[in-house]
């Protein structure tokens, strides 16, 4: 992976990646494609009307179905999909951690059982590393030991330990297996910022044979913890994390949140809000969330977003698209997803350009004047 | 609407239909667009990937919601959708008679209750006709008294009656309403051949002030009967259908079943099949059915039918698709129903061609000898 810092701005940062299938410019959102899908949208859809860079896939999920071996027998996830550009995958940890009564955490790995057929499975850090080069993902999280939060210090000091222990045996397997694409680590620790520290500095002196991770993530954050504290969390993180690799917030999150983590020093996010809020109902606008259904939209003839040129405000009306939803009808599942997506993708890039031009703290607050209208919502 | 024959082979036609829309090439297939989207495709699906130059919108469920008036001041069914071909609208007749107990036939109209709400509407041919106007459909059926087959005599020679007496106050309105677009009558008769003949030359006979019907429909048929018996039924009513207008054939059907009617001089077709199937995984192709979600196909790199050249076809591979299937991913839908449309429309494509170069009778051998082949499924 190349990488290279192209501006700075307080301590927001402009940067571009290159993996082997694509040039990724950041702040960047990725899309959550669990499924090697991203709901409702096809790989033409994330290349020719969204042209995202990088979307994720899931590891826990591909592997049960239709099953990493399939996937590498037909061309990794790019071949499978037919998404050619980048594919960033989770490493299962996530989602053993929602599997709540289901999984076991050991020192070794984490015991599951399917939420397909019930079925036991085992995920060792080796385990996901390997499943992950069957996917061919060009950015591979590390296994890592999420917990829930608020939590005690005890099991919070055992998460990061476990997470760097685990963490070198991925980068030693990783290794020896070839060191094939990328490998990113992920701190833990909780809202506890010497917890954050620690494990930021132990994964970073990780080496092995002279390699170390080509990125860091800061996982285990917007599990239920307040807003506030989350933003000083990341800023009590990032100055621990290598200025010459990538950034990565997990799983996070609405436009604000972005904003302010962009603001502490991330360069990467994804999150399932946009294209899970479309299904929903909830579009997001340069003036605030609008609630498709509402019955003021029934003779709205103006795009979701005036502001918007996504494929579906250029083709679509409000009126039309609340018709659609409340008709229960597939065809509004994609055109929601295209727009807020688009707002996503659109707002990372104009984000990028104001560090470009040095005006970053402007741009922040004309994004929150203009959010705060929210002139269009009940 | 300008109607011109182009070819006649046997009696199988190839005709040209203008409305003030589109032209359309015929023998045509019609998607179905109940809600005025085809079920989860979009406008620019149907006329840049697609290229189909007519669907049809469902006057019953378009008056219920969103209501016509509403379409009527977002421009129509055309500004509305934002598909800017043609569109024909049923006239409710046949969803009233698929209501079962929430409707009831009288002299007047149709009295049937919501299958939203359970509210209390009432159809008269004129309000049908009202209803169509405000949609701005290119052509617009009349309300018919829709049967289910077998019937008594008596209930069959009742049903044509009332069509006949329905379809003289419609165009009466149509005309004093000045004669907007197109409107086409709907032969009844079940499959008794006899009444299928007095129900077409009593609609053809009809005339008021100068006007008759733009084009007569064949509906009624494919409610349970045996195909063979349907296809004789169409032979015994196409002869007395007027040679220099469109002939539609109402709700049919499989492939089979088209270019049977084709054969016996049917240019105009609707059905949910391709669509319908589409969702439930069974896919069209030039050699039979094939079913998605067979565990054959898991590993299977190429594209649904060899020979199709769709935009599914052309980037997905049946591997992916049987993966999405199964994980009941969104995408699924509308990359199915895009194969499945595009399969019915190049049909019908092929049939015109075979018609235009007088070889009708060995494309019709042709297409039966792949299809029995059927060398791709279970
Ligand atoms: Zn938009
Ligand atoms: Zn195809």
């Amino acid at each position: 992976m190349e990488f290279r810092i192209d501006s700075i701005d307080g301590n927001a940062r402009a940067c571009t990646i290159k993996t082997e299938h694509s040039e990724i410019k950041t702040p960047i959102f990725m899309p959550v494609g669990t499924a090697a899908a991203v709901k409702s949208l096809d790989a033409i859809d994330m290349m020719e009307i969204l042209d995202a860079p990088i979307i994720l896939g899931n590891t826990y999920h591909l592997y049960l179905r239709p099953g990493d071996e399939i996937i590498s027998k037909l061309g990794g996830l790019h071949g499978f999909s037919g998404y050619k550009r980048s594919f960033l995958t989770d490493s299962g940890g996530f989602q053993a951690f929602s599997l709540g009564d289901n999984v076991k955490f050991t020192d070794e790995g984490i015991w599951f059982k399917s939420h397909i057929d019930g079925s036991k499975h085992f995920f060792s850090p080796e385990k996901v590393i390997d499943i992950e080069y069957n996917l061919n993902s060009d950015i591979m999280m590390v296994l890592d030991d999420l917990i829930a939060l608020p939590n005690t210090k005890e099991r919070i000091k055992k998460s990061i330990e476990r997470t760097t222990e685990w963490a070198y045996r991925s980068l030693v397997h990783h290794v020896n297996r070839g060191k094939k694409n990328n490998l990113f680590a992920i701190i833990q620790g909780g809202t506890d910022f010497e917890f954050r520290r620690i494990s930021a500095e132990s994964l970073v002196s990780l080496e092995y044979k002279g390699y170390t991770f080509d990125g860091f993530a800061i996982g285990g954050l917007s599990v239920g913890e307040e807003n506030q504290l989350m933003y000083d969390t990341i800023e009590a993180t990032t100055p621990y994390m290598p200025k010459d690799k990538p950034r990565y917030l997990m799983g996070v999150g609405t436009p604000e949140d972005i904003i302010e983590a962009v603001e502490r020093g991330v360069d990467m996010f994804d999150c399932v809000m946009p294209t899970r809020n479309a299904r929903n109902g909830y579009l997001f606008t340069t003036f605030g969330t609008l609630r498709i259904k509402n019955a003021k939209y029934k003779l709205d003839e103006s795009p979701i977003d005036p502001k918007c040129n996504c494929y579906t405000c250029r083709n679509f009306s409000r009126a039309y698209l609340n018709h659609l939803f409340k008709a229960k009808e597939l065809t509004y599942f994609r055109l929601a997803s295209i727009h807020n997506l688009h707002y996503y993708l659109n707002f990372v890039k104009e984000i990028r350009e104001a560090i470009l031009e040095g005006r970053f703290k402007e741009y922040k607050k004309e994004f929150y004047s203009l959010r705060a209208m929210n002139s269009l919502e009940i």
